[in-house]
């Protein structure tokens, strides 16, 4: 945790990556615009939350802005596809729209990890807290599997399919199974919250959209087990 | 909740499903004798607990005795079978050995629902307890699947071979991969728990010993997910 608007600007120009940043509600003063570059420039989530929040957290002198610092280390995604073509392995990868639960997040990069997935991607915003929860469910995953923080999620799509990755949305609203896909090739599964599924902008950008099959009543799966079943399949595929 | 010896007993009669009872450590009176011989026969699960426990949960006149309703209704394994086969389908049943974490058989529970699961076989002694919590992570499932709780899982090992039911046993102690099995005749997965695993005695009977590969260096997948892999294969193969 850093706290004051100097201390907060050194570090993110210093390259130290952030959970979030807590800015404190109608915060006057003319650093504020400058921070608020920063925080865009290298996409780091803020929260604006009233003075009583920030009291709550810390009784230092806090000049209502307080950084929590990430203990993920962020991989470039870039990075992340070259390093797997260069080794001739087939990417796998994982976009996590919306999956904002902690437990879930934390149990899918445990079976991320075990699957082989080259990484996983979540959005800038409005992804889970990567906090201790999330690290415990992960059982220590989420410090060895590479998980990249993109601002856009839209463009990261775009991004994955100019370089040669498949889009593979996992929804219900197909009637094509997971188990008639081919998974050889360099893909990255899409999914979404069990709330909301996946944003309806990012699911016509889809190559392809799969459907697990249900045979009982309840009809909805746990969505960190529809990423086990998903990624083992394409596991079992590729040998 | 029911407390006092007789109405714990009235009820147990009337056939009701129980938890567990909650007895009071060295319990004098005439009719324990009785209430253990009907505990057994039914094979409902009995704790002994100092009598602060028991103060704790009711301020009323308890006689030492505090038994809690299961939520659950308990189905019988043979008509579990006898249906499949009546219907002309090929048993798919869990068996969770020691898996006693209440999420964890939660979100199995859950995942076996959707995957048209024939019943899931617990022990009636050092299972999840089916609370709440278990009914929640459940998503509702823990009402509609069949349960069937066992007194003694080995003899329900063998009574499931005598039926032409094949034990696979998920373990990471084989060679042998989840996907070079054949999931398409009767059979019931085993499970144990992430700490213990199976039990070296129910090992032994398995018919066949499968894991699921693993790619990375943490070599641990959530018991839950290692069901819904597992399931989902037999899912798939069976079409």
């Amino acid at each position: 945790m850093i706290f004051g608007m100097h201390p907060v600007m050194e570090a993110i120009m210093a390259g130290r990556e952030f959970d979030k940043i807590l800015i404190q509600k109608n915060l006057k003063g003319n650093q504020l615009g400058e921070l608020l570059t920063l925080t865009n420039k290298y996409s780091i989530p803020i929260q604006y939350v009233p003075p009583e929040k920030l009291r709550g957290i810390t009784g230092k002198n806090h000049q209502g802005i307080i950084a929590f610092l990430s203990s993920v280390e962020f991989a470039s995604l870039d990075n992340v596809i070259n390093t797997a073509y260069s080794k001739g392995e087939s990417p796998l990868l994982l976009v996590l729209d919306r999956v904002t639960d902690v437990r879930n997040f934390g149990a899918i990069v445990r079976t991320a990890e075990c699957a082989g997935v080259h990484a996983i991607i979540i959005p800038s915003r409005g992804g889970a807290a990567l906090n201790a929860d999330a690290m415990k469910t992960s059982a220590g995953a989420l410090n060895v599997v590479p998980i990249c923080r993109e601002p856009n999620l839209k463009n990261t799509i775009q991004y994955l399919k100019d370089s040669g990755i498949a889009i593979v949305g996992l929804t219900e609203k197909t009637n094509e199974s997971l188990y008639s896909g081919d998974y050889i090739g360099p893909l990255a599964f899409l999914l979404g919250s069990e709330e909301n599924g996946i944003s309806p902008e990012y699911l016509k950008k889809c190559d392809y959209l799969a459907s697990i099959p249900m045979k009982g009543t309840i009809g909805s799966l746990n969505v960190s087990v529809s990423a086990a079943i998903a990624l083992y399949e394409a596991l079992r595929q590729r040998g």
